[in-house]
């Protein structure tokens, strides 16, 4: 990394994933994943006043499970590094305060997870902190009422379209834990032109192959050194795009890429081409393929987080929708 | 940083700022700083349709005058670490995306110029990167219609509101230059419970204090250890409080804390109680006070970047806004 080209750091220093957090909403409940969610909720409010502030008792509880998981309290966290869709990242910011850890925010919208993971190992490799907490989350009403219309208006949505996860995913990060942080590699904004705000798919694919290749080439490896590479969100329809600019580059072996809004949900569930949001990439990687690596059904895994980088207001003014994604290999620990 | 209570970091690896680039509009040409600027503008719009693509402007033209008094291209720039205040820092995003390099969105409102000054001495601290770009900017008209009203309907405001800066400031990293990085701070969020959106100042006082006390405790040191301590942004209401606060506390020597939105503009601009906004502490920090660091004035100088992490939205829910405050020390080159 630095080096001209080079977008991958390998770290040096054993850190890993010690506990994680994982909560979800109704959708995530029903569908494929739900036993490795640690609490769903059957009431879409979480028993608070509006759509916002139940996003943050998402987050809040995913610390307070990861946290429980580990025997660890409040005061035993020194940092707090996540990001959301909401504006201003208003649902981590309170988040933290309520933890009472130092904060920072970070932001690549659905990609956010990778890229908190990918900072928080890398000031632990600095040897900055020796424990970080790291997360993201998203509430689909939230996120519909603030990028599309409020569910009440009954607005249509093409087939394309993707439905924000409920749901938060945060990782307690140790020296020495696992899942290993093995290397990270850090994106480039990429722009496919593109303007539809509900095909972000699409918008991310690019930006995601972009990072595979880089992360592959400065590794000097090819897609079979993972037994899993797993991006998110680019839902069924970006999911086939990034394969295909993928083969147009060489890497044939693409049947082992999934994408975390494919995995979360069954295709009757009416989600559209499959799930989003900061919380969905949270959940499936903290929740479903940390389960799985500790389990040994995966060895090395590529955690690409994804994102479509526009805004409501960006959009309204006619601007392209640029995409970005990190991207973390994980091992199991012990494998070298 | 990582002991129990610890939030600084002192920086082992001499890394420091070897250029700036400096941009700001019309108010900021006609303040006491004009000097201190690269560029100023007197089109608002920067030649541009909307203020939005007004601030991407900003900030593309300072990171073009960082690379140029360094002698770079674009593709020097392995990395660029910063954020803006609109939603989903698109701002940033589309000046990232014009040069080419790794991207990481970060956000602190009005502090997040110190928030990326910090990471990216970090990263380079830890070898993941040998060069970082990192900046903030705002536009005081985009600002206005996403955050209170647009600038033409002409609504009042108290004399405790900030007006937010047209400007954007970035600096170019490298080992060994000058002024040094010598400690960061990372801030918790601090929440004195106020909802006054005007207000602003006074809801990061309480942060600033904090990260202010932290790092003189984790330093072993006084207020008189730095020629200045500057805290952006305050403005004239916040810095006040701060002080009161410090003072409180024991922390007598007040008089070395200056704030950008104070220093930024004359009282009679019509600015209320000063500047604000992150291109604030962008163009008054990588301006003004690594000229001044440069010029001999100041040695040792304490960065503190506060934020005010409300949003639109939270404020009508009628939240509190909580603050943070991260804090950077910088030191002449030379200087031990």
């Amino acid at each position: 990394m630095g080096r001209a080209g080079h977008q991958t750091y390998v770290f040096e220093r054993p850190v890993g994933i010690r506990t994680t957090g994982v909560v979800g909403g109704v959708k995530e409940a029903e569908g494929p994943l739900a036993e490795y969610f640690d609490r769903l909720h059957d009431d879409m409010r979480l028993g608070q006043k509006t759509w916002e502030q139940a996003e943050r008792t998402l987050l809040k509880e995913a610390m307070d499970v990861a946290m429980r998981k580990a025997g660890l309290q409040k005061e035993d966290i020194p940092l707090y590094i996540g990001g959301d869709l909401m504006d201003q990242l208003t649902t981590s910011t309170f988040a933290a305060k309520s933890l009472g850890s130092m904060f920072l925010g970070v932001y690549s919208a659905c990609g956010t997870t990778v890229q908190g993971l990918a900072l928080a190992a890398m000031l632990m490799e600095a040897g900055m902190v020796d424990r970080v907490m790291t997360g993201a989350v998203s509430h689909t009403y939230a996120a519909e009422k603030l990028y599309r219309f409020p569910n009440e208006y009954g607005a249509q949505k093409p087939p394309y379209a993707q439905r924000t996860a409920t749901g938060a995913g945060v990782a307690l990060l140790e020296p020495g834990a696992g899942p290993g942080i093995e290397a990270a590699t850090i994106g480039r904004v990429v722009d496919p032109g593109l303007k539809d705000p509900f095909d972000m798919g699409s918008a991310e694919a690019p930006a995601a192959a972009s990072t595979i290749v880089a992360h592959l080439r400065d590794m000097d490896r090819t897609l079979e050194d993972y037994d899993l590479v797993v991006t998110g969100d680019l839902a069924r329809v970006g999911l086939a795009f990034a394969k295909q600019l993928l083969a147009g580059q060489g890497w044939v072996q693409t049947e082992r890429i999934e994408d975390c809004g494919v995995l979360l949900y069954r295709e009757d569930q009416g989600v559209f081409a499959g799930g989003s949001g900061a919380g969905c990439s949270a959940v499936v990687m903290y929740g479903y393929v940390v389960n799985q690596m500790r389990q040994g059904r995966y060895r090395r895994v590529l955690l690409c987080g994804t994102g479509a980088l526009h805004s409501p207001t960006s959009v309204k003014q006619g601007d392209s929708i640029p995409g970005i994604c990190h991207a973390v290999s994980l091992v199991s620990t012990g494998f070298s």
